[in-house]
Formats: C-alpha cells, structure tokens, sequence
C-alpha cells in the first residue's frame, strides 16, 4: 500500500491514535477511502473542531470550550463536596451513578515518578489552591484502585491534611453482584478491615 | 465526557473507523486532546488530503493520486501477467515478496451476496476487459483462500475461460516453515491432491 503519498500520510497519521498499529491503520485507511469518505471528512472537520476549541476549564481542569465547565457553573450542585478524579472518563462514570451532587477535580493523569509525571503535571498546586477556596468542607479521593492511582491519593491526602482540610476516599470492598468465591483475596481483605 | 459538543462529535466521528468502539474512541479523544494535539492537527489534514487526492488508477482499480498509477505505468513490468488480489494490502504483500514482476487488478472487495456484494460491485466487467486487452496471457487469481474469495476466483475464472483466457490460481498448500502434525486437515489434504 506505498503507492501514495497522500494514503501513506494517512496510514502514519493514524498509528499515532493509541492501540493502532500498522496493519490497524492500513484497515482504517482502507475502509475510509473505499467505504465511508464522508466519514473522513467528518473525522477531519472534528478532530480540528476538538483540537481547535477544547481545553481545561479554569475551575476543575475537565474539557470545556468554554473558560468555565458548565458542571462549576451549576448552581443546584454542592459545593461543598470536590471529587478527584484522574480523567474526564472517570469523572464521566461518576456522573452516570446520578448519587453525586458535589462539584470535580479532573488530574489529567495521575502521579507516575517512573513516566516523569509529578505533582506539577498533574496540577496538584491547582487542586490545593481549589479546595482551599473556604467552601469545600470535604474533599473525596476518586483516583483508580491501581498503584499509581492508590498513591496519588495518599499524597494529596497528606497535602490537604496539612491545609487543615478533611480528605475522604471511595470506599473498597466486594463489588455488587460478586461471589466472594471468585473476589480476589486483597479485596476480601480489604472488605474486612473496612467493615461497617 | 459528555460535557463539550466538539469532544462529542469527534468520539461520535472516530467510531466510524472500523474496530473501534466508545471506549476506545474516547480513549483516543482523550489522548489526542491530552498528550498529542499536533497528532489530531497532523491526522486531520491527512484525512483532508486522502479524501480529496486520493481515487482509483483507471487501470487496475488501487488507489492512486494519478489517473494511472505508478505501477500499471512502469515500463520494466511483464505486461502480460495479471494478477487479481482483493485489496490494496494484498498488492503491497505480493509486492514485497518480490516475486512477482507483472500487474494487477484489485477488486477493491470480493463477492459476498450476504452483503449485497455483487459483480458490479467489483468491478468484474472492467476486469474481464482489462484482460482482453491482447497483451495479457495469463491471469493470476490471488484472492484471499476464504470462502468468499474462493467463490471470487471461480466466478472470474469462468469469465475469463468464456472469453477464451487462461486463469492460474496461487497454489495452496502447506505454509513455508510448518510441521504437518499441526497443519489443518483441508490444508494438507489440497496439498496431496495438488502434489507435484
């Protein structure tokens, strides 16, 4: 498939999305150019649309076009509550739960000393900043259960403990509908220490 | 993630390429937008040119951003082999095999009348006139050895034989490098029959 230059440009252009390989990108570029042009076209016009006017909003870091999310606008949500999350994704999945009314802090990633992600690129100063503002009473660690995740948590938590504020972090235990047969043992573990 | 429209509509936009589904789309949104925005910059414009440059050679049917490609054009090329392959990629493979030295016609699909895929659809009319050009002598069926791409060969080798050419279909057999207790039984049963 060298043939081209143009479709050459495509098929690179393409490996740069994540998980897209060569063979990936050739099936890409193929199916646009023989069965969905519009497609294409669409695909062009959105990725300058999103490149072009997206970016973080002031207040909490998620994508916004404007300067301000319309979540840290809305003015029946608590703002007393600030949620960290590591992505929008996250912060997505919260929301879909519909059993959270307070406002987010998006990192934009997570605390990875061995990826050359530290506390600045992840806004920490910012987030601090914003808890520190006299109205949130309660800030709620929602980073992933991972590593990277579990330890980002710890050291915002140390950091806002020392600005006199109150850190919480979601709660771990057994997932809903699981046998505990087939839950992995440190989640047991956890589930009995955290007992209630 | 459903907070910017320009987010939306490029996860709605990046669900059109074949293989992805919503999660990976707004993974890559959310890389692109994070990690890589020279990437959505560089993969726009390059969506922009393939759509527009980008059609197919007049003669063999690949993708070109001439009106002929580069290889129907190439003097030192057997102009009186013909070889029929599914798609661009299959070309690509056959040429890097360097094994072959004449031309092609790619269908740009197969037969499949559970897609509504019929001769029309591929080109077939074109093809049987391409090789009944009176300098070709042999055509090379190299469609995939998939039911759909067998039944391909045998409608074009039948086209062909009724305009009095001669058809040649890639040997199957047991692929370079194999042991036969792990060869499948239809792969070891054609190469007995088409022992030589």
């Amino acid at each position: 498939m060298a043939e081209t230059n143009a479709l050459d440009a495509l098929i690179q252009a393409l490996r740069r999305l994540p998980g897209v390989g060569v063979k990936s990108a050739q099936r890409m570029a193929f199916h646009l150019l023989q069965h969905d042009r519009p497609g294409a076209q669409l695909l062009s016009r959105a990725l300058q649309d999103a490149a072009g006017h997206v970016h973080h909003c002031e207040r909490c870091h998620t994508f916004t076009e404007d300067v301000i999310c319309s979540t840290c606008l809305d003015p029946r949500r608590d703002h007393s509550q600030l949620c960290v999350v590591e992505t929008p994704a996250d912060q997505s999945a919260l929301e879909r739960t519909n059993a959270y009314k307070g406002l987010y802090f998006v990192l934009m990633g997570k605390l990875s000393p061995l990826d050359g992600v530290g506390p600045k690129d992840i806004g920490l100063k910012k987030l601090f900043d914003r808890a520190s503002d006299g109205l949130v009473r309660e800030v709620i660690l929602a980073t992933n259960f991972t590593a990277e995740g579990e330890a980002t948590a710890h050291v915002i938590a140390e950091g806002l403990k020392a600005r006199g504020l109150t850190p919480t972090r979601l709660a771990r235990g057994v997932p809903v509908g699981s046998e505990l047969e087939y839950v992995d043992l440190g989640t047991i573990a956890h589930a009995l220490v955290d007992r209630r």
